[in-house]
């Protein structure tokens, strides 16, 4: 599977994203699906989403700064989608803080189907009702046991589940997807999270199989974030440099940094 | 006409120019307005956008990410704008796009006057009442028709319209500016559309003839992202670089690059 | 007093930070505390603000874009801070400007402890409830009336004053800091002013003398706001350099451009 296949595919696809997603990192998420080639489009008055939606090629929700208003916008976008049936992605931001967060989170994942859930380690464990402590569950050595939160959950669910970290873990049921590209930077500066859903999403909404085109996207997204970090001088040029490097992105240079590991089921 | 005048007159004015914008570009156009050298306040509770309006120099709506209440406010902030007597610019982002974005436009047009209609092509022509797609509209064939889309719903709404692309068209009743100075690099990052709003906001507070202050604004706008081309490497960086060429920018370089036809209706 | 200690144990402490801010600069905020090493959340949903306070190690509150619903979230937010006994700083952004604002402002001051008023000098003064115009406090001239108002309002209402400008007042009952560091570029930039409030935050979060933590937090911000000055080519650059700069600041440096001056009331 070659990464630069599915940049092309976005490229001359522009897919529209819609989003609801965080006040906080809402121009970062409109912005990479920009600079990506796509477009974006945030909306989330419930009089119009349903329509929204329906002209879009992908919907993602990020739960970050949530209100119950909000969700109740979230879930007729859903439907919309599902009827449209175009990808359904969840960035299950900040799951497990509050019981407030993890009730509404819940409530969105049985509005409809959701066909991505995205989360970092604990988030994740947490959607998938471990009871983990998010230290112990963040940390390399249970590396292997993140593998297959992420394949239960996948098969529980019957979707993607997307883990992100210094490696990330795309699972299907048939099959995991380990992307070992990106920087340490990333971490230092707010939004790379959130951005990591929309990227999803802009390549989820040109992909047949949806683990295989989000872990591309992953991949080119953290191909551009080491080639950002080589260039920058901290956290705030890197950030610019980031949406410098994805729209500056060829071909040659994903093949060749290209780092993704495919787990099959029954190989 | 130079528009470097007018660079100068905001510079030495400093206009407060009030927002009710979208969540999506609210800093971008809050720090445009500031690196102008001009004063931007943000303020939506219902219970003071009056007063706030009152201390104003200008209005600026946008309805990106509206939602009933936000138009609710934006209503009683054109009508203290219209008492007060200062311009009102609405930019009709996403028109067309759903029935309740279309709806709630024209309830603002009929909420008050507003002074100065700014979109694209296809947003404006939807404003006009026209039924042309999208894509026909940006197209540059049609660009004779688009300055007389301009001008005829000047003409009817009785204000300045402002047609923002490659080509951006500033018309009255009397008179249209074509502005050709910018950059394609513009296209490639979200915000320039909302900045541009912003710009016209602040130059229209100083002006005594809107269609010209505006006209100027655009010019000195995009001049400055000219500038800002040449020095960025990808829309990340040319984004600060757009800031900081803004802030710099001098008579010098503005006369050199002003690039402004101006055609009159009985010349 | 060493800026440096304190810098040090904000990155060993990280602690969270939960912010109400305004929606034009909540990235900002965000992000500076991030860069410090520290964690930020933003969340206002009146189902989940209690919680995630008690969650967190200080609470920084901003006005700025101020609803009804919003102040009512803040003051839950408050009473759970108060009962952790966590610093509350509260961030009197744009005080003055509507009678409005200044209502929801005092029912903030009356809604709990607050343990930081946090403005410019015309802000800081409205809340003393000075009559004084706006420019003339802003003036070096009465430089030492600034002292005396933050003094007096310290006592008034037993908390930190903070009031930001060329040269930062930092008084509680017993004693006022100066800090004269920062850079003038700081003042052409949005976000400078919020981002102050959320550094204010993460360094009482560590603190056990509030105004002495408050101190070395400012410092470190301007120190590193220098730095930024001399490697920018404008605001839109300083703002990513600022970051940068931030998050590569050390102890050698801001020993090294420590410029605090301290004032003891019996000395």
């Amino acid at each position: 599977m070659k990464a630069s296949f599915f940049l092309d595919k976005v490229r001359k696809g522009k897919p529209l994203v819609h989003h609801l997603t965080n006040w906080v990192t809402i121009y970062d998420c409109a912005n990479i699906v920009k600079v990506f080639g796509a477009a974006p489009v945030m909306a989330h008055a419930t009089e119009e989403v349903t329509e929204m939606t329906s002209l879009s090629s992908a919907l993602v929700l990020n739960i970050g700064t949530l209100t119950t208003d909000f969700i109740e916008a979230m879930k007729l976008a859903v439907k919309s989608a599902n009827k449209k049936n175009i990808p359904v992605v969840l960035d299950v931001c900040g799951a497990g803080a509050t019981a407030f967060r993890d009730k509404k989170v819940f409530e969105l994942l049985e509005a409809g189907k959701i066909d991505v859930i995205k989360g970092n380690a604990s988030e994740v464990a947490r959607i998938a009702g471990l009871d983990v402590a998010t230290k112990g569950v963040d940390s390399t050595d249970v590396n292997q046991d993140l593998t297959e939160i992420a394949r239960q959950l996948a098969e529980k669910r019957n979707c993607v589940v997307v883990i992100t970290g210094a490696v990330d873990i795309v699972a299907d049921k048939q099959k995991v997807f380990k992307i070992k590209n990106g920087h340490a930077m990333m971490a230092n500066v707010v939004g790379t999270g959130c951005m990591a859903a929309s990227v999803i999403g802009t390549f989820a909404a040109i992909s047949d199989d949806l683990a295989e085109g989000i872990s591309a996207g992953l991949c080119c997204y953290e191909i551009a974030a080491e080639c950002a970090a080589e260039k920058a001088s901290g956290p705030g040029t890197f950030k610019e440099k980031l949406f410098d490097c994805i729209f500056t992105l060829n071909s040659d240079i994903v093949d060749e940094r290209q780092k993704i590991l495919a787990i099959f089921a029954n190989s």
